[in-house]
């Protein structure tokens, strides 16, 4: 998934959201379950991008779609802990591109999980690839990375 | 549910909790889907009971299992809303107590929803009810509300 | 919620429909969370509206909001049993309904919960209640039971 | 992730299970959210590892974490669509296992998705790992494919 090894730590991300974690992300065996912080990917991503303008998800004329996303879990967490995603960007392409989100358990330094997810930029109509535009592209630049 | 007549307001309720909203919260209808309101009662309530120290999910030889809920939808809500959700003690028996709450959009002085469960305090092995020991009784007691 | 007393059984409903569990389903304590029925209950009235020629998720000029729901929790459930959701009809109004639904448990003949929830007809756009049309009125009227 | 090119076809995998899609599935852009996908992985493998004695979620000493997940999305689902999930087993270590799946919408021959997660079999309490039993290797074997 990406070449860094071990556990990211805080200062390997630009921004950070903050998320509580739910009764109900506890499975069976009383720990957040592997899908949730899928959803917690999601929300830090697109929260940052609407608050920054660069999303509107009812009336935008183009919206990101999720064509691959991949995590892995280095300690387990559980509510209700509260959650730190922090956000950057490894690769910045004409209409798509790589987010690497790490997930740090309430003060933790270290990563309790690191994910990934590859947006793309379609029309919302006929759902095909269209560059950024200026403001998508001035949002997320300052979030890129040296690989 | 409630004999209250219109939507409730923050005075109504004793204690708050802000819980962030997720993209996974919004429907096909681009709002908040009614089934969510339950998991922000669940979580608003066991959150505040176990920093409470009165729940134990692990550990605790008493758990509360949920009888009965309902909720009535007055606003809509959507990511990427801050919902309050206010909690009152309508309730408290020997073993079981009825919690009342509201869901206040961001600043709204209104309520978006407002819901009930009840919970009864059960031995976690034989699933029986128990009657409330001091502790849980102790951080109760101070959320009820006249009726 | 209902003046009919204990649990409801299989022949108190009109038409079923049959839903798998999830792992997701189960939570800390190893049981279905209460937050799941009402999940169930929305994915067997809309699919039973959408099979039925009711309902157009996308391209509809009317939509159904909820507006009220509640249930009642007699039996544990849990991953991986399947669930049968009975349906039924209380009241039908001009532009609401208030469903009743039972949900079985595997093979059960008696209901593990029972709740209900209330539609309203509204214009999609301005979300205002409009009288349901022939299609709605045709579908719903044979699931009306006598109470 | 996988070295195979181009979307997976149904006799690709080895064992289905069948899941029906809901409601809350569908997310604001009205199809399946990319966080679903891994619940349905979730549900697929381990039904099947329930179902054939491998797994106990409440009374086994041994349980499966999940400590790498994946996915590629191709095509579009959405509710009330049913999903075939179909299962492979690309590598079964000492005491970790990795599953490949693909979700196929309805009768489609080609799959909507393909993801991956790997199991590491832990004893429930100390959660460290320990090489598989007869009976998990026993039903593990036959889903592996040559890669």
């Amino acid at each position: 998934m990406t070449e860094r090894t071990g556990p990211g730590r805080r200062f390997d991300y630009k921004v950070f959201r903050y998320i509580g974690t739910r009764w109900s992300d506890n499975d069976a065996y009383g720990h957040m379950n592997n899908v949730v912080h899928y959803s917690l990917f999601d929300s830090a991503v697109n929260g940052f991008l609407i608050e920054s303008g660069a999303l509107d998800i009812k009336g935008g004329a183009e919206i990101f779609l999720v064509v691959e996303t991949g995590c892995r879990y280095h300690t387990e967490m559980a509510f209700p802990d509260v959650v730190a995603a922090g956000i950057r960007v490894a690769r910045l392409g004409t209409s798509s591109v790589r987010y690497e989100i790490g997930l740090f358990r309430n003060d933790d330094e270290t990563a309790a999980a690191e994910g990934y997810f590859i947006h793309v930029n379609v029309d919302r109509m006929v759902r095909r690839p269209v560059p950024f535009g200026d403001v998508a592209r001035r949002v997320l630049e300052p979030l890129l990375v040296e690989t």
